[in-house]
């Protein structure tokens, strides 16, 4: 029967939903051995799967663990979701302007996966900042103030904690229905009623071409249709890290400034813009473009920015003292010309060296260190100009600005 | 670099010499999990191999072990491998006939795998058979007798057993590059210096139809040529049983009728014929016709018969103690017709039954069981016929009659 399932898919064909609860239950209760789950999973990375298999592989994954209800919560509940990125804060921007807007948000978010952290990682940098709520204290934070931003409550898709486990040691990460069915199957556990996607695009993100964005982008909507949740989806770049800051605390002040309108004309404000009005268009259930008008009015009059405060404070974060670390070391350009790339994956190991995530579970996050970029992609800049500021605290280590930077 | 080279293989690309030798030896050396490897044998299997792939792991493969070295005994040494089927005595009969016509074989066989024995179970039905013989009663025997069949007597290529063990348990057995680099490896650290293999291809055996066959073939001799060792090969059927019996005891009967000419107008004599001729050819430097001309003149004037028992005799087995179970169970037909089918895998499993291969490592064989068909594929029979004759022991098995012939 294992060895069935396996050589069935090895020829290519379509496994039926039996097969596939029978081979990944198996799996997770230690009946059949990791030897052997790799070797159907690098046989779903090469041959694919029928859109039936992938729904059937998602139901098999939300089914491993449980399933929260936010019923009780008026209104329509939103949730996104990024593939990854280097510099990526968009969370911390746009769940407050979402509630601003009247829309409400119950956003899980994780810690970090390779170079950088993850939101909760960031929002640790706030001293006090409360991670770890419980059903309860979500849904009375979302009753009083509309959104939140915490870490896994329950136990959802244990499956795929020990498939991804094994995908990861075995090259079978990229995978368009292994990757649809692990995101989908935890947005549907986690209780939203509509579900936006970020799908980064570019070297060292999990997916590295438009052509594989907008299968997984299909994927994931017709997953979405198969459980009745509407999923809207954006695609966007990721070979440039995003905004002008990568770290934790210094990616939080980053947010605010945004936040505040003080930054305006960068592709990551109109990104966050976009996907800001996604969802309060998806939470109000209103088109686009007046989602869009809101999302601009309450950057405006400070409404987004008061209430980034108030989902601070309710989670008992004291903004005052977010501390960047005082050692700082510039970055000068070597040459004249315009800056035509900022290689993302070289500014994550950068900032992954100033110690900005960590190396072993055991590891502490240094909250202070990060890169603030003065010049962007596209900007004129001359020998001497300064094109960056390191905050360090432990040594400097090495940076090879041509790894970083190219001219044209 | 692990996760590269599975990646790269995942990608359809071609792995170097250097790739392959850090993964296949880091996982015989315990630094590459099996998870791993099976993924990359997965992916060998999907995406293929190039020549030199096969060219760089046959190496590989050999170099993990031992390499025998028979160069002190003159003449040209050929060596056989059959890719396995029910009722395949061939290694019983064409060894004597090579070695009477004034060729020198060195044959090491292996144990069954399967539903039944392999040809060392098969000489180990003769009480008193040596299949341990050291190098030097090797060399001494083929200098006395000009042949030996014996068991594996050193650790030639530990990396087959252990890669093979993991394909098995993970569908990965049945790809062409796979199997000609177990198979290969095996037969040049054997020492031959030329080698006849005979591929087997139907149902139920590792190579399922005429393509794979083919291809099996050329990248044989393609292995053969890097190495500089003449390879032949022989595609043969493997959808009827090979011969009239499957057993033991029984099949040793069976090569004795065949090499005292009693049984002169069946297939697998055919067969016999065809790959002893074969070999003597290689093996004298003479044309296949005039090959052909002396097998079938050492079966006419007995010298091949005498050279077997010679053979047994010098590896101290006692031929007239081999005994053939007393009980026996006949196979009446339940149609007129012609037979158009002998289902070999139903065979194979019915003489398991009977307790003539092992389930587990510990069982003991049943040495004196097994079938002996009276009408073969093509044969016209009434009802009530008997079509053959099972040699039982203990319980007789249920026998459903319509699984093993069909009729037209």
């Amino acid at each position: 029967m294992i060895l069935d399932i396996i050589n069935k898919k090895r020829l290519g064909k379509e496994l039926t939903y039996k097969e596939l609860d029978f081979f990944f239950n198996g799996f997770l209760n230690g009946d059949i051995a990791d030897y052997q789950m790799s070797a159907l999973l690098m046989a779903i990375c090469i041959n694919g799967m029928s859109d039936e298999e992938v729904f059937a592989l998602t139901k098999i994954f939300i089914d491993s663990g449980d399933v929260l209800d936010f019923s009780d919560i008026p209104g329509i509940k939103v949730d996104k979701h990024s593939t990854g990125g280097i510099g990526d804060k968009t969370t911390l921007v746009i769940v407050p302007i979402v509630a601003a807007c009247g829309g409400t948000v119950i956003k899980m978010s994780g810690r970090g996966l390779g170079y950088t952290g993850g939101t909760i990682d960031k929002l640790e940098s706030i001293p006090g900042y409360k991670i770890n709520l419980t059903d309860n204290q979500i849904i009375k934070q979302v009753h009083s103030i509309g959104c939140v931003i915490t870490g896994q409550t329950a136990d959802l898709v244990p499956m795929d904690k020990v498939v991804y486990a094994l995908r990861d040691v075995t090259s079978t990460v990229s995978s368009i229905p292994l990757i649809a069915s692990s995101i989908m199957s935890k947005k549907i556990a986690g209780g939203a009623d509509k579900i936006l996607i970020d799908i980064k695009v570019g070297n060292g993100a999990l997916v590295t071409n438009r052509d594989d964005a907008n299968k997984l982008s299909r994927l994931m909507k017709e997953i979405g249709r198969f459980y009745n949740k509407e999923v809207r989806t954006v695609i966007s770049d990721m070979n440039t890290p995003l905004g002008l800051t990568v770290g934790n605390g210094i990616e939080v002040l980053e947010a605010i400034d945004i936040l505040k309108g003080k930054e305006k004309s960068n592709p990551f404000v109109d990104l966050c813009i976009e996907l800001a009005s996604d969802m309060v268009s998806m939470s109000l259930d209103v088109s686009f473009d007046e989602a869009k008008d809101m999302v601009i009015e309450v950057i405006e009059n400070k409404k987004a920015y008061k209430k980034f405060l108030e989902l601070v404070e309710n989670q008992k974060g004291d903004i005052n003292k977010l501390k960047i670390s005082e050692k700082t070391y510039k970055i000068k350009s070597l040459n004249n010309g315009c800056i035509s790339k900022i290689n993302a994956l070289n500014v994550g190991k950068l900032v992954f060296n100033l110690g900005a995530a960590k190396a072993h579970v055991d590891d502490k996050i240094d909250y202070g260190v990060g890169i603030k970029f003065h010049k962007l992609v596209g900007d004129n800049v001359k020998k001497g100009d300064v094109l960056a500021t390191i905050y360090y605290n432990k040594k400097l280590p090495e940076i090879n600005i041509e790894n970083i930077y190219k001219f044209e």
